[in-house]
């Protein structure tokens, strides 16, 4: 297989479509829909390598819901890149619904990134001995951070010795951005004193306990990124006139399937479908899609509150950004000013909008599985 | 909030102009790159509701590599849709290494779509009736499934009885698609019968114990779609000259951070970062994002066998399709067609090219982390 | 140190007395109490080694509770082996509730105890040759589980490849055994066969996908030893007039506690303290502590039916024995005899049991949080 | 059903035989061994309620092990009561190799009881002025606990809010008791506060995000009780003629079984038995069984260390004390002399001999797998 195309490494549409060339040769096949894209690919150098064109994903928008946040206030439309038929209409009556009741509360009630090397030390004495080092030189591992950031700054560390290998977890402020770049690179700095002063070996700059695009626990209880509760109170009126339902039935279905079911099958989850919205909206503003993982980690539960349906949802870590990555990115950034979103001072905002949306999606859901036609949605709409 | 254009619910491209100015409109924003599309928005109309445009993510490729699979078979070019700077490169070095040390073998161990409703019955005899009922009229269920699909197979049934739940986990073959739909509409036919027959209510034609979407536990041991494991043996020489590295410290990097990092923070993947291959291919392809969460409970191991790298990765839930759902859009069949991939008697190659990209990516950012730049490629490539 | 008793290796009462008295020489302590026992220690010389005496612990009881299995009939004593005040109380007052609405309701549903041996294999051909094998050859299999026990009968296998690493759960009929001994003598002579006949290399007779004595997924889905669901239907007035709280008070409790708590908290157990009755019955009868591990996964679920309280536990992995191991000593038999559960045919009468007891504890519990007063309970009688 | 025996409520030697010839009468069966028993059971009338006599678990010891703790250091002999024929003998036997090798480190890394209540909260705006109420009265918060206990110390406070349910945890300093009623009864005086000025209604003392008794990666990931570390590094002649097997061997078997095995099984623990020492050493010394849970999340790791074996455990909850609940009673406080733990100022030194317990237990049986005869020796001394 040779084939001097597939070895450029510009970045000119050129280039581009010099390799694109080579692939459709060397596979016969021609990529005329993978070709037609509308942006300079040297504006994407930063978030691709051998780029031979675009996928283009169907955008819709869901909205306006109304959103009573700490960031967001209004009514906003919120776009969701999908291929998932069904998914942009359950979200959009689940955010008629919202708006209907009075909008969604919601709150960013934590917000840290993290990334957690592993060292391997001599034993016990060695890691107590790293330890005490760090908990004493925390102003001197700040400073580190600082000549490699400006904008992230490092808030606490927590260390979780293990025989011969020490975990230590770094939480940063990352201001705007998703930040693991950022703390990834602020991270190493600081590893390199840490093993300079202490005699500790790097093995990893991440030892997963981060932990990064994997589901795990640590990120469920303690967070990642943003944690974020919304809730909302729907009418029982509206409950019966528009999902065609009960609230009975829609807390029974969430009791049943959410709590007990997810609880049965060892899952991290306890949510009718949260990772569909988050995915759409990630894709949609250029987060990382990889990170629909930590953001399946959602819990919605719903309550009776004077015979109207309350039901919320708890995303311990949405991780999101409104600078850098694949938000400077065109379509993305267009995305992201629907919601009025691109730049600095909204990514918490962002966040907000994620948990409303997901909170829409899980009404709309768990209202269909409650009236019994969520085949029939498919069915209809997504086959 | 007033505004026609909204509520436009067509699917002709001067309907997806409307609802777009509509929203530029309501936003006071241009959405110039979202507009430009090269396809038949009614080409979409099953995949997406309320389209005003599209999003267009960066398409790069990885490879070739060599693959000794049971349905890939030879040198395959990777597409992948990502804006994570260096994710493609790290990938591209991956499979280089993999495809000088003589390609990578691959197997799905098993293949199953599951759907797993839950009914309240009165409790446990009444519970234990129904068991009986579905254990003894196999044949009549697999009946009304056929009625619902000529694609789709029932498999098998599992029970799982909780006071007033019975939890009902149904496996089927669904042949090329990932299926979900199917499942769900077969699913809800069985559930009428069942309810008819024994006097067991649906609750919901989902229960969790599926479990779709959400990182699961059921899943990661017992599988969910395909069920696949790649391996390779890279050479000690290839570690050492273009990893940088030694067999011993990638093994080190691995055990340390994937199976004691990962084990600690309580996470159901212990891989390096399988999130992002899986999420860039299925993006690509058309397959649904959301599914990645259950991709990412990959683990990756490593051994030393007489001296050379022994890496695999187990992946007990990779849910893919060549037929339906978003595979039918033209970027991503063009992109399945790269690794001819497209349409029928193709899903099982496709989840080998999976496993062994994902197998690609983690060989590539160990030896990357063993080595000790993870940071500086991040900082070269991705800032 | 020196101390010629310290390596007696006999096993009648001077032997016992002479190894103590060396103890108390080295520590220079009397063990007075420890010395005082009533059996002779001949007869526990396939349950202990170095024996020096015993341990006393306290005897309660609860009960009569009324109880409707199908192998457990009738109004039951239960015997309680504990030191931690209140709990005999708490479970002889949810016992008394359960009889006075008409007993318990239980059911095993599943009864099977398993071990799971890891291989070493060359790779993915070669796993996939071993399970082709094992597959081929059930009745090899299930013979040469024959030849080391009458009582042991092989129901069915599991394949687990991962890379070099195969996975064999088999699970075994143990009769009225819990059955450890006699699965781990059995697979270890499956696994020579396996080894011949494969070239598969042993790797442990236990690979931990069995799984013992760690709290683990595969059991709480899947079940080991026996899976038991008990349930009661508590009239709304008892629940008012003798745990002083309302059926809504306790429901909110169970599902803010066991159900939302417990999956907040990453926990695998979803219940108030199921440990405690299996400790107590387990210990007073001669089952093995260390399996109160797995039966503290339980899911306990509350529910208003017409206006009173339903309550229920599922119990995936209740790994008990009527004979052999600790059932064999004077106090563990009689306190069998007391449930007429001690020797052949009782273990699943026994296991019934165990989860009535379990739900006992959980009501009784569950009432006194909700009307707030558990501090209080521990506070008179368990300080 | 009458016997008005059964209804005796009085601790009195007398009163337990009365109990006792009630149940005897009931169940037509005399209880000759519960009924033998050498203390006064008015000493036992705060650990147990209806006592009819006692359940005898025989004793034995294991060691001399030689320990380099922080606050256990020398030679230990240690007490296990316990029914598994061939446990001790494997502890002594791997305590002997520990001793042989210079001893076990061992450190306890964090101390800290915990107690999670729940409370019902309006929704998100209240739950966040709870949260600030509770960060602003830490001393007032911290003075209510002081007038519940002389012995323990509030440390800090986490809250989890999550819609209409808020959670918070609360960590305190028990001294050497184990301090579970301690932190109840504290806990509920912080909530009665709590309730007073927020307007947050207390749902349950015990929220499950404590979490007792229940296997929950909350403490696996942060601690509950005592976090301690233990560590030995065995000649790898030892392992050769003690063992008859090789370091590789060893580490093979861990890292398949106690790493891979663990971790495909979904499990919280990653160790071969810990749960068989601690349950014997729980029961030995008075300690709460049920509390083996906790304990059973325990991390194994072995390592080659310049050819020699390096091996330890992490054992995140090791939930203990030396005053207070089980350890009053003869038998229990002469176990807990034997290794100079009785009382004041030994928790910690209990909880180092503890994990050292573990290490020895894990390494013989790690050995005797890796040997390939761990049936065997189940075979002679245990069947």
């Amino acid at each position: 297989m040779e084939n001097t195309g597939l070895k450029n490494r510009g970045n000119q549409r050129s280039d581009v479509d010099d390799r694109r060339k080579a692939v459709e040769k060397l596979v016969n096949k021609e990529l005329k829909s993978i070709s037609d894209y509308s942006f300079d690919p040297a504006a994407a150098s930063k978030n691709i390598e051998n780029m031979i064109g675009v996928t283009q994903i169907p955008l819709g928008f869901a909205g306006p819901v109304k959103i009573n946040g700490e960031y967001a206030k209004g009514d906003f439309i919120v776009p969701m890149a999908t291929t998932e038929g069904a998914l942009v209409a359950s979200v959009a009556r689940g955010m008629s619904l919202i708006t209907a009741s009075g909008g969604a509360n919601v709150k960013v009630f934590k917000d840290a990134m993290t990334r957690a090397p592993v060292f391997r030390v001599k034993g016990i004495e060695h890691s107590s001995d790293v330890m005490k080092w760090i908990s004493g030189n925390m102003k001197k591992i700040g400073d580190a951070v600082g000549k490699t950031t400006s904008h992230g700054k490092l808030m606490n560390i927590e260390t979780f010795p293990n025989g011969r290998s020490l975990f230590v977890r770094m939480s940063y402020d990352t201001g705007d951005a998703m930040g693991m770049n950022m703390v990834t690179i602020a991270t190493e700095a600081v590893c390199r004193i840490i093993e300079k002063e202490t005699g500790a070996a790097l093995v990893s700059v991440s030892g997963n306990m981060c932990t990064d695009k994997k589901p795990a626990w640590i990120n469920a209880i303690g967070g990642r990124g943003k944690t974020v509760v919304a809730e909302s109170l729907i009418s029982r009126k509206i409950i019966e006139t528009k999902l065609h339902t009960s609230v009975e039935s829609v807390i029974e279905t969430n009791t049943r399937k959410n709590l007990i079911g997810s609880s049965m099958a060892g899952s991290a989850g306890h949510n009718a479908h949260a990772a569909n919205m988050v995915a759409a909206l990630y894709i949609a503003t250029g987060q990382d899609p990889a990170q629909v993982v930590e953001a399946s980690m959602t819990m919605t539960v719903c309550e009776s509150v004077d015979g109207d349906l309350y039901i919320s949802v708890r995303m311990p870590s949405v991780e999101v950004g409104t600078v850098g990555g694949g938000t400077r990115l065109p379509c993305q950034t267009e995305a992201l000013e629907i919601m009025d979103c691109s730049g600095n001072g909204k990514a918490r905002k962002l966040a907000e909008i994620v948990a409303v949306t997901v909170l829409a999606g899980e009404l709309s859901t768990l209202g269909a599985q409650a009236a019994g036609h969520l085949g029939k949605a498919h069915s209809e709409l997504g086959r």
